[in-house]
């Protein structure tokens, strides 16, 4: 019986779960002193999240008929690059958040010391998975690396500049290049290596996926600022108004509540109409957009 | 005429400055808000430094044969993952050390949000460097970013240790683990890179420039413990005795200087033995080697 999207949903999490246990239990612990460092990244990897990343890595490689087994190391990979940049994120010195999926984040736990460098090891890990992957190509292989590094590095960039610009004049333009690199980049990254493991993927077919996740990823973070506002730190995980507390610039303190929402919305219905011009069946992809627009956390 | 030792240590440390600049200048800066990155990424990739692990990698390859133009993008990817590791170990959490190279560290400078973030840029740069380069083969970028991985995990995870353990009871073994990971694993990479980009390599001169390195990378860090007693400020171009003020174990701090010197110097001259075994003419690994062996800096 074919199952149904929310089901396969549940199977890609369940999968990136196990995998991303598995990845950090390969990790080789050799020396009689065992490392605290291990224990730390598990802490923060195996905290649960939505895995919306990894799923749409998933999600697009299936649409182009990649085995499952193919997958993991990227969408681990993807994973392992977001964990790490929230660990960093919610240091003192960036965002200070001390609370991340409903329980203290890395730094409370364990020190700022061993947070920074479980972001550090994380990162690197990232790419540890992806070019020890013995299924995959080494081209392909090659291709998938440097679209991480590409894109992990303009997230940091992102972070970057919406440090050094917190309670200066921000304007709309300004926010969206924030959003693309701080968010969209990783996004990107996900959903083109779904594509990307398919050795006769059309370069026609990864432009449109490029166009859809660059909407997706700017509609997943005016969404998120809404629900910053709008939800509760029970179903957030985390403290609720927390950039607003910080003075932070987002699309609901330059453009309020209501008008946000129209934008994320419409920014997702685009991305809806772009990848009807890709050269498969996109309805996988459809479901998944539509399921993330209508998300309450 | 051909140049002599001396003049080709040089002839490496002008060209991985040289490529280190153009890798920073690289850095696509898209959209119209310049982030602050690049500038504190570059401030603390230029601000000198030995450049010791590139020109390993340098003279290693030239040894198998390798086209320097092939070297570049291992070389300063190592020397980019060395300086994001001393921009986070310096950081307050960590080291807490506020001069790098005669001039106020990362940190100092820019802050601590900022500094975090530029090691995180130059970690990621390193993959991108190499991933990118056209001039080597899939396959070598395949095993090169695999062993830069697994060398900057273990960085990561030997400073883990090391903070871990600071003020209580270490042994010579522990010690030697710490040293193993923390500088031996990138000293290690950093002398296989040049031997993994001449494709015809063996697997014995592999093994045996494993042993090499692991002797250098342990000789190398109890000859900096002791130079960190011995020498000046001013020629260390970082606060003195800064181990001694933290409480670290050390060689010197266990065993004393004048035992650690011997203890240096025996390591030495046993990864001067390995290397005669190689396939190769080994001497201008020989004449480094000897080189560094009496450095006071």
């Amino acid at each position: 019986m074919k199952k149904s999207p929310l089901e396969i949903l549940d199977v890609y999490r369940e999968r990136v779960n196990s995998r991303l246990e598995y990845y950090l239990a390969s990790i080789c612990s050799d020396g009689s002193y065992q490392s605290e460092l291990k224990g730390v990244m598990s802490y923060s990897v195996l905290a649960g999240g939505k895995r919306f990343r990894p799923i749409l890595t998933y999600t697009v490689a299936d649409m182009y008929g990649v085995d499952i087994s193919k997958v993991d190391s990227s969408a681990c990979a993807i994973e392992l690059i977001h964990i790490y940049s929230l660990i960093h994120d919610d240091l003192p010195a960036m965002d200070d958040d001390d609370m991340r999926h409903n329980q203290p984040s890395c730094h409370k736990k364990f020190g700022e010391a061993q947070a920074i460098l479980a972001g550090d090891g994380l990162q690197v890990l990232a790419f540890e998975v992806i070019s020890s992957d013995e299924l995959i190509s080494h081209s392909i292989r090659v291709d998938l690396l440097k679209l991480l590094a590409v894109s992990a590095y303009n997230m940091a960039d992102g972070q970057s500049i919406d440090l050094s610009v917190v309670s200066k004049e921000v304007d709309i333009a300004l926010l969206n290049q924030i959003h693309q690199k701080k968010t969209a980049s990783l996004i990107n990254c996900a959903v083109k290596f779904g594509a990307l493991l398919n050795p006769n993927i059309s370069s026609k077919d990864l432009d449109i996926l490029d166009s859809y996740s660059n909407h997706i990823g700017l509609a997943y973070q005016v969404q998120d600022d809404v629900l910053d506002i709008t939800s509760t730190e029970e179903v957030l995980g985390k403290r609720q108004n927390s950039d607003l507390n910080k003075a932070k610039p987002t699309y609901p303190t330059l453009l309020g509540v209501d008008e946000s929402i129209k934008v994320y919305k419409n920014l997702y219905k685009e991305a809806l109409e772009v990848i009807t011009s890709l050269s498969i069946k996109n309805h996988p992809l459809r479901e998944l957009t539509e399921k993330l627009m209508g998300r309450s956390f």
